[in-house]
C-alpha cells in the first residue's frame, strides 16, 4: 500500500460503513452528507500517521473514517447554525430536511465516529479515546468562540488564531496522531506529528482567509470577497484594524458593520486598506510562519524519510491548492 | 455504602465534575441543565447494577454518571426539537441562552459522557463502549421515530411500544447492564438486569401516559390532559382509535387532530371515549404485564436475595409515584 492509494482505500471503506437503517430519516441525512464528497484530508493523515512506522495499514481504517465522520458531523451542526444554504454545492442537511433532522442526525454521527475506534486494541483504546474526546470538545469550543466573536467588539489576532486551532487545526493535528498511535509509535513522534498537524491546520485556515479576498474568483469555489461582505473578523481584517490609521480606521468602519448598499464598493474598499497596509504579505508571512514550524515538527518524528517525503508534498499541495 | 447512600453519593459526585471552563458561553448551559436536579434515576440504576455484584462500588461511580450526563444531553436537544420553554420547571436552554448554544452545548454534553467511561479497565471497555453506543444509537431513533409519528396518520401500538422502547427505556436497560459488566457480573446476569431495566422502562412510560391523563392535578407536575390537548398518540389514544365504535370513532375524529375552540370540553370528551373503553384498565394490565415480565429477569439475576430487595422496593416506589 502505497500513499497514492490512500484516497481509493478510503473512497472503498467508507461505501461499505453501515450508519444504521431505520428509520431512514434518522439516517438518510447521514448518507447524505458523507455521499457529498470532500479532499478526505483527515483520514488520509490518519493513515500517513500509521504508514510513518509500519506496513500494516489495517487497523487505521475505521479509525481513520472516524475522523472523517467526525468531521462531516460538525459540518452538519455548524451548517445549521450558521443557516448555511449549501455545503459543496448541494443543500444543507436542514434545507433538505429540516433543522430537527439535521440536530438528531449529527448527534448519531457523534454515536458513530465514536464506534468506529471500538476494534482497536484495548490497551490502545483508552488513550486514543481520550484524545479524541479532548479534539472534538476542543472543536466545539473552537465553533462557539467563532459565534461568540461575531457579536464581539475587539476580538485580538491571539484570540482569533485560537479559535481556528480550535475549530479545525487540532482535528488535523489529532488525525496524524492517532494513525502513529495505531501503529505503536513512541509518545514522542505522536506528539510531532499532532504538532505538525495542528500547525499545518492553522496555515490553511490563514491561506482559506487570504484566498477569500486574493483568490482566483475562476478557481475559487465561493464568492472572493465573502469574509468582507459578512463582516467576518478574520486575520486579514484584525490585523487590518490593529495598524489601520486615522483615515483607514474611518474607511473600515463605514463599511464594516453598516448595511451595504453597493457589495462590489465595499469589498473594493476594505481591500484597497488591506492593500495599503500590505496585509496580503503579511498573512502569507505568517501562513509560512505557521508552515516552517510544521515541517520542524515532522523532521523530528523518526521514521524513514521515504516515508515522509509523500506527506510533505501532500501538505505543499494542499498549501497551494486555489480553492 | 447502602443503596439508601447512592443519591447522596451521585450528588457529591455531580458536584465535584469538571465539565469545561472557556468559553463560559459553551460549558455554562451544561451545568446549568445538570444543576436542575431530577431523581438522578440512571445513575442509581448503575450503582444497584454494581452492588448486586460487589462491595467495590467505585469505578462504577464515573460511569453512573455518564449515564446521566448522556440523559440530560438527550434531555437538551430534545427540548429544543419539541421548542419546549420549561424543563423541571425553568427555562430550557434554548430558551435562556439560543438556539445555537442548545445545539454545540448539547453536543459536548455527549463528547463528556464518552470521556466519563474511560477510567474503566481497558478489558471491559470496548464491550461496555460497543453497548452505550448502540443505546445511545437508539434514543436517537427512539426520538426520530416520535418525530416522525407526529405527521404520520396510521402509526400502530406495536410501533408506538418500540418508539418508546428506544426512546426512554432502552437507556435504563443498559444504565443497570452497565453496572453489572463494571463489577464483573456473568454476561446472563448483565443480560436479564439490561431486560429488567428496559422492561420497567416501559412500563414507567406507560405509566407517564397514564397519569397524564388520570392522573390527580394536585400531586401530577404538568398539565392534566395535556396529551390530549396536543393531539399526542400515545398509547391511550392509539388503542382507542383501535377500539373505538363509529360513534366513538366520529367524536375522536371531531377533536383530535382540529382547532380548539374549548380545551376542557376536548379533554373532557376524549376521556369520556377512554372511559366507555375501559383504556385505563386496559393501560394498567399492559404496565402489570411489563412489569412482571421485569420482575422475573430481576429472579433469574444471580445475586443476594438481600441485595436484590431494594432494587425492587425502587422499583416499586417509581412505578407508584404520582408525578
Amino acid at each position: 500500500m502505497t500513499p497514492q492509494e490512500f484516497p481509493q482505500l478510503i473512497t472503498a471503506a467508507l461505501a461499505v460503513l453501515d450508519y444504521g437503517q431505520a428509520p431512514e430519516t434518522l439516517y438518510d441525512p447521514l448518507r447524505y452528507i458523507m455521499g457529498l464528497g470532500g479532499k478526505r484530508i483527515r483520514p488520509q493523515l490518519t493513515l500517513f500517521g500509521a504508514y510513518l512506522f509500519t506496513d500494516d495499514l489495517g487497523p487505521a481504517v475505521k479509525p481513520a473514517l472516524a475522523t472523517e465522520v467526525f468531521h462531516n458531523f460538525t459540518l452538519l451542526h455548524d451548517d445549521l447554525m450558521d443557516q448555511a444554504p449549501l455545503r459543496r454545492g448541494q443543500p444543507t442537511v436542514h434545507e433538505k430536511w429540516n433543522p430537527n433532522t439535521a440536530i438528531l442526525s449529527g448527534d448519531v454521527m457523534l454515536v458513530r465516529a465514536y464506534e468506529l475506534f471500538l476494534d482497536l486494541k484495548p490497551e490502545l483504546l483508552p488513550a486514543i479515546l481520550r484524545r479524541f474526546s479532548q479534539t472534538a470538545a476542543e472543536v466545539c469550543e473552537g465553533q462557539q468562540w467563532d459565534m461568540n466573536f461575531e457579536t464581539e467588539t475587539t476580538v485580538s489576532i491571539a484570540q482569533y488564531l485560537d479559535m481556528i486551532r480550535l475549530k479545525t487545526a487540532v482535528l488535523l493535528g489529532f488525525a496524524l496522531e492517532l494513525g502513529a498511535r495505531i501503529a505503536g509509535a513512541p509518545e514522542a513522534d505522536a506528539e510531532h506529528l499532532r504538532q505538525f498537524g495542528t500547525a499545518i491546520g492553522v496555515a490553511f485556515q490563514l491561506r482559506d482567509d487570504l484566498l477569500d479576498v486574493y483568490g482566483d474568483a475562476a478557481t475559487f469555489g465561493k464568492r472572493v470577497g465573502g469574509d468582507i461582505l459578512s463582516d467576518k473578523k478574520t486575520f486579514l481584517l484584525l490585523t487590518a484594524q490593529a495598524q489601520a490609521s486615522f483615515t483607514q480606521q474611518e474607511i473600515l468602519r463605514q463599511h464594516i458593520g453598516q448595511p451595504v448598499p453597493d457589495a462590489e464598493a465595499k469589498i473594493a474598499a476594505v481591500r484597497a486598506v488591506y492593500d495599503e497596509l500590505r496585509i496580503r504579505a503579511q498573512t502569507e508571512t505568517l501562513i509560512e510562519t505557521y508552515f516552517q514550524a510544521a515541517l520542524q515538527h515532522l523532521d523530528r518524528v523518526a521514521a524513514p524519510e521515504a516515508r515522509k517525503a509523500p506527506l510533505r508534498h501532500l501538505t505543499l499541495q494542499l498549501m497551494e491548492r486555489e480553492s
